[in-house]
């Protein structure tokens, strides 16, 4: 018997605490800033129950939050040791705390808290309870997300203004701490991801003022400079450094120095938002958002490909019912959390998790149906948001992107239906056949051969967003894919991408065409003009044709934009999906497939995570070298196909 | 324009707060015990919004939570003085706070917070604020409830056992003091209802332990006795009495001292109980629970008639979506909420509450009709509990009471519906006469004259309660009426009613038919028993045939039975509404009925509140005076009516 004790919650309610955590700390040049959206929040009492059999044994029960355990109905406080007779029990413990997190922990040497535990809201079915592997001590706080530290000095000094500018040479996020200031002192402290903004007093996003101590541990803010207002020659400073220990399992390098650069800055940008969840940025919000993070789970599934923080991202963004608006209000959004979920599962293929989840996305999906016009299209509702992207869409009434997403929402619902024989898999996909009929019929222009944004306004605008969703999905023809490439994605008429977010799309649509010459352009022009301007991280948006602190600027503020974009980590998911050429074919990576490419470059190797495996691949002009340590993979080459062997390396001269 | 400034909050969420509070206080034995149904607490987020045009003035925010107002898009921290330039101009305060109440207090000379600013949950529509005429201070918290205090001592001192019994006289609630310890002393304190439970401290409910210090205010309990296990001479305690500020606005007294007795004790028991809510007792579990209310609410229609806390019982109970369960888990207190809220718009006549509620009481329906049977009938679930009263009703499948209080729900939605003009009367009638041609022909049994409990068991079983609630709601024709009096109410092989709960509700039916010879043979052996064994307030149930200490035992606990308890309090609607004979005959006492009766007694007098009016009555075997302060009255007497002219007496020989 496992006598291992964890810390144990109703299921989904730590990611739901700290998401809501995570949303509700935001702060703007000192102003609290809560999301627009609702939030979710733990359930406020529980009962966890369990039933066991045994000789004798004891127990102690430890709660966080007010409570009791209940023996066979006979009550005792928290903390009682309690002699169990030999026979059958049932043990319950009633648990209220509100504002934070209710759990419960179990010492005993018969029962311990663990998975076999049940929980509810003192409503509904009893299910099996949420635990965390790090949570296995009764001195723990699950309440207390569990990030390392690492204490950093600043490289730079420098006396800037009447004060001192410290630059940490990178972007971090964390405690800083400053000692040896004069107690009587009144001091501003100023935070930028830029210099620029951080000796822009008046404008700096993030700034605190201390007074009245000589050493200060303050609250997370992340930074790369810091400015502080005073010339004191005794302060010193230095940083907490908090960030989640995630060791990449995948990777890429080639013969061009400049893509490996790309690569290592996004792994750095990807990495510091990868936390409670996937966050935006590390900046200005760090919030969840739906959207943001299904591009953050495609990156990072060939980088880190940890399934925990996918499973704390899908749990926290869709939260508890009611489900009374669309995820961060936007319509996208919510179709995305779906994708993003099927994709999880084809992924990690965790059944349990997506037995737990479904009812939540079905609930989802049928809020998104009431949001169906008459000719049967999606469309945004006042207080809905059609995002899809920071761009010039025709967004008039229903909009095509939106319907290329639920297209693929119903075939991906279809397909969890099928693996959990809930019996709607055939009335989904005949929902997601009729719709792409549809589109085809609303949207497809033959003249300017592309998907126009809105039937509806008559304009007949084409911008690239349902086009490169179309191509991505499947949904395009071959000959409507070949159409959208010259008319489209190649026609520098149309409006270019101008985020990291979409742009991470077209890269997808355009690798999938085997435009890898297109790619490689788009790669270095666009990520490799941030990473020539001297960014260490990658942005949330970017102008090539923008100037100086220009580019710090959005939303109307200066230095509003996001230096440290997880979005702008795309090309990780390129370069392990079309490059190394790795991808699943059936649930959990039981058989993938590997399909190497390389594109205009001489030489690339790296390694993508397969389930439990990895697979590795180098390839030059002259020879081709794979090696998995999993099975169920099969090696694509020249159109013939390969059986790749566990730890057998496969090579082929070219 | 009205300058006053309130703490303004999500409409609702100062009552769900205050209800969740009073849910999770709950100790036994030294053991925290939340309750065993889904609490409800506030939203974690709102949006608080007003638009106003001013000429200049200026405004100061003040935020219980985190949060930021922004005027015309622009932040600001909290306390911060906003200059106003003259023109329209948007203020929204976005306010977050898990674990307490979100609120917010506005300073200004043009634009205080009250109830002309709307709000939502970044989520539904944005509707107008909760406020409470109480909070009106921008020092004040409205997470406070404004109680009131008394500093009370004890009235007698005696060494028992080697410890210290104290009797304060009578039952009350609030903080124990106790000075003049020894700090060296670890002190064990116990609480009593009854002298009996304070000295046996094995069992005593409720206790305390102190050590260390010298004076103590130990958290709020109920009692009216407390034993201190100490000998030491200097301990000296008081206690502050914390209660609802409510003061009569009915009364009633009779030639009868037994039963003004009653009156007496039954007030005090009912007031005690009115606090945040209407609780059920004030030991126990000090729960708000919704067949409870609605008693409490009718006795409170005759005594306080104070609306606040009727809406504050009816928001509390209900919470919030999605509703998952029945109120308190009671299938019958799920359809007592209904009728409840239909009968306080009728006594009140509040539509504004009545519109903002409405929604829930609509969700709650179609909650339960979830429940319903293949013939029809409404039936407990696994999980629901069904509960009628503590007695033995067979319970098999679709029990009688419920189906008799269904039919009841459904002619109380259609006639708020029609008040509402939500289009759904019509069919609601339907249901409702539907529903009691089955009931006829399903559980009228025509050789017992009776209904009986259940059509499934095969059993034939009667109680009184299934027939009590169709004399009472007029379900029963004329004829079945006769029948159920003869076959049932004066029946003694029928299982005597043994709570308080339902004597009111027998009481109802009996004094309706006009049996006051049973009336008040009942009040005088029933409640009268009580009175007579010394009880200075009304117990939870009553079984005349117990002795001593037997008396205090319940739910399989020596001193678990409540000795003060609301329900208790039944006799106070009786004489308001069968011997003054004062009820509404159109909504909010618009126009009223006076129908006095003497019953088997020498005289009467009392008052009734009638809206924003009294009505008082006086009446002995001679003469019948009768006044009210407000327009809408006739007085019935022998069969002739008269309209009663405000502030007129009118006077009758009888």
């Amino acid at each position: 018997m496992n006598n291992k004790s964890y810390w144990i919650w109703h299921y989904g309610d730590y990611e739901i605490f700290h998401t809501m955590n995570v949303h509700l700390r935001r702060e703007e040049r000192g102003c609290h800033r809560p999301p627009f959206w609702k939030i979710s929040v733990p359930y406020t009492s529980c009962k966890f129950r369990k039933q066991i059999n045994c000789q004798s044994g004891y127990l102690i029960c430890y709660i966080n939050g007010c409570g009791h355990i209940a023996v066979d109905n006979v009550l005792y406080p928290e903390k009682t040791r309690i002699e169990l007779a030999p026979g059958a029990h049932t043990i319950e413990v009633h648990v209220s705390n509100h504002g934070g997190l209710p759990a419960i922990f179990i010492e005993s040497d018969v029962c311990p808290s663990d998975e076999s535990w049940t929980c509810n809201h003192f409503a509904g079915e009893l299910l099996p309870v949420g635990y965390n592997a790090h949570f296995y001590r009764k001195d723990q706080n699950p309440e207390v997300f569990p990030f390392e530290y690492k204490n950093v000095l600043p490289i730079t000094k420098e006396n800037v203004n009447g004060g001192i500018l410290f630059d940490f040479g990178t972007e971090l996020f964390g405690y800083l701490n400053i000692n040896g200031v004069d107690e009587k002192d009144e001091i501003d402290v100023f935070y930028g991801e830029s210099r620029e903004e951080a000796l822009d007093t008046e404008y700096s996003y993030i700034t605190d003022k201390i007074s009245g101590k000589s050493n200060y541990r303050l609250r997370q803010r992340a930074f790369r400079y810091v400015y502080i207002k005073t010339l004191s020659e005794s302060i010193e400073i230095s940083a907490d450094f908090e960030y989640l220990p995630l060791e990449p399992r995948g990777s890429f390098a080639c013969n061009n120095e400049l893509f490996n650069k790309i690569i290592s800055a996004a792994s750095y940008t990807f990495h510091l938002n990868c936390r409670e969840a996937f966050f935006d940025g590390i900046k200005r919000d760090r919030w969840v958002w739906s959207g943001d993070a299904y591009q953050s789970a495609r990156i990072s599934r060939y980088l880190f490909a940890d399934k925990e923080i996918e499973q704390r991202t899908l749990i926290g963004l869709i939260g508890k019912e009611p489900i009374e608006q669309h995820i961060n209000t936007i319509l996208d959004y919510s179709l995305l959390w779906i994708i993003n979920l099927y994709e999880h599962y084809m992924t990690y293929g965790d059944k349990a998790f997506l037995n737990r989840i479904y009812p939540m996305a079905k609930k989802l999906l049928e809020f998104c149906e009431t949001r169906l016009n008459k000719d049967g299209f999606i469309e945004g509702l006042p207080g809905d948001w059609t995002f899809i992207d920071w761009s010039e869409i025709d967004k008039c009434g229903a909009v095509c992107a939106e319907q290329m997403l639920l297209v693929k929402v119903y075939s991906a619902m279809a397909a969890i239906s099928e693996e959990l024989q809930t019996g709607a898999r055939d009335e989904l996909i005949q929902k997601s056949d009729l719709l792409k009929r549809r589109v085809n019929e609303y949207y497809w222009n033959q003249d300017l051969g592309a998907f126009i944004d809105s039937y509806q306004s008559g304009k007949n605008h084409v911008t690239r967003h349902a086009n490169i969703f179309a191509v991505m999905y499947g949904i395009a023809s071959e000959e409507q894919a070949q159409s959208i490439l010259k008319n489209v994605l190649k026609n520098d008429k149309i409006t270019k991408i101008t985020t990291p977010y979409f742009e991470g799309y077209e890269l997808d649509a355009l690798a999938k065409l085997g435009e890898f010459g297109e790619v490689e352009e788009m790669l270095a022009s666009y990520y490799g003009g941030m990473i020539n301007l001297g960014a260490q991280t990658i942005w949330e948006e970017y102008h090539p044709e923008m100037r100086g602190i220009q580019h710090y600027a959005m939303y109307g503020g200066k230095y509003e934009k996001s230096l440290c974009h997880a979005w702008g980590a795309g090309p990780i998911y390129l370069f392990g999906r079309y490059y190394l050429g790795v991808y699943a074919t059936s649930v959990g990576y039981d058989t993938f497939t590997v399909e190497p490419n390389l594109g205009g470059l001489e030489e690339i190797c790296g390694t993508v995570p397969v389930g439990e495996g990895t697979v590795t691949v180098k390839l030059n002009k002259e020879k081709l070298s794979v090696i998995s340590t999993k099975a169920g993979g099969t090696l694509l080459w020249k159109n013939k196909s390969y059986p790749l062997k566990p730890n057998t390396p496969t090579v082929i001269e070219c």
